[in-house]
């Protein structure tokens, strides 16, 4: 949302963040696509047409099969992009990180030997990025050893590029540049991804931005309002 | 299990946890709940009579309606031994920490008045501390800055004694001390409960012991085996 926001600042937008079920990367994968099923309900009764999907995890585990159940809908999810993007850079050696559940998926290893049939992949889960982020502990010094510890393998792998897999990792750049070193091109999904949208889709231009979550507690409004500006307002969400 | 099994190594148990969808301190009650129910069903099924509640939370939501929903079964939660347990101390001003859910259900605080009542009480709900403890960072030097940060205001607050309302806890014991100071009691939920428990639930010593998990992934039992021992060997649970 905050890259949307970056390049489309007047644009309108339904934003819907399931933080009482989150994070998604741990859980089953039938779980997931029954909340993904609940969310474009919600969404589509507020009269969306074009759904973005700004996970990962939800991306990998739902998207066809809301394709095929919304005939109606369009979906852009995130990880075609972020895979397109990173062909055009034609790297020998790709480093994933993602939560737990994108990485055992093997959906970027799957989907990039497609486009790089040589291409070597070595993937990461790193469950903590996300809680760490969400509890605010992403500028404080010890950032720098959590992301060590999840990252050590990785820097022995040599990678010539890096995808950050989640939504959330691009909190977390400054630290992971510092650890693998600036000869390493990192790839965050969302910017990539919101490259790759079509504009026509952020005609509408009134500023009409609606937030909902499934659980606005004063902790999420004030991470909402860091990250997405200090006017929002939160509704809650039944899904 | 880790307090049941050092107290009783030779009795029979059947464990279930339910990892895939942990943790439950960040869900909305009516969630807990129903998985509750659906744990209650798994082990119901596999012979128990007796359940031991071994979560802050889950004990919280789903205590009062499981003990209806299944009146042939005893269950055992882990909230009144632990308040019980305080209140033998009679302190003067109780801290309490525990997960979102917890914390914002105001339980302890509630239970704590009935018996004790001019006790006050200050909680903390500290997000970050499961998965930080399940994903292998509780030995990290870096965890007494994570519980410095949780727990300043707690300081401040000058308590006689805390309670670690989530059975991860005792895990940043040391740290929690080494911060607050030897001056304020902690009191763990899971070793107060387990001396509760009447013995006559472990005369079965056989040590026939089952572990499932509804997401035994490698992971887990590198987790499983470090806290319940190196020999155990976990079965996969469909909830």
């Amino acid at each position: 949302m905050k890259a949307l926001l970056d390049q489309y600042p007047n644009a309108d937008f339904c934003y819907l963040g399931d933080n009482a079920r989150a994070p998604y990367g741990d859980k089953p994968a039938d779980t997931i696509l029954e909340y993904a099923k609940q969310a474009t309900t919600f969404l589509v009764n507020k009269g969306a047409g074009d759904i973005v999907i700004a996970c990962n995890v939800a991306t990998t585990v739902a998207l066809n099969e809301l394709s095929q159940l919304y005939p109606e809908v369009n979906f852009y999810g995130v990880i075609d992009p972020t895979v397109d993007s990173v062909a055009t850079d034609d790297p020998v050696r790709v480093g994933v990180l993602g939560t737990r559940a994108t990485v055992s998926s093997g959906i970027y290893e799957q989907k990039l030997k497609i486009v790089l049939p040589k291409v070597q992949v070595f993937s990461v889960a790193c469950p903590l990025f996300v809680p760490w982020i969400e509890e605010g502990f992403a500028e404080t010094p010890q950032t720098d050893m959590v992301v060590a510890r999840y990252l050590a393998d990785l820097k022995d792998f040599q990678p010539d590029l890096v995808i950050l897999g989640c939504t959330h990792y691009p909190f977390l750049e400054e630290s992971i540049r510092g650890f693998l070193g600036e000869r390493v091109k990192l790839i965050s999904s969302s910017t990539e991804f919101v490259k790759t949208l079509p504009p026509h889709l952020f005609a509408g231009d009134s500023g009409h931005q609606e937030y909902y979550f499934t659980d606005p507690t004063s902790h999420t409004v004030d991470l909402a309002q860091r990250w997405l500006g200090e006017g929002i307002e939160l509704q809650t969400a039944k899904l």
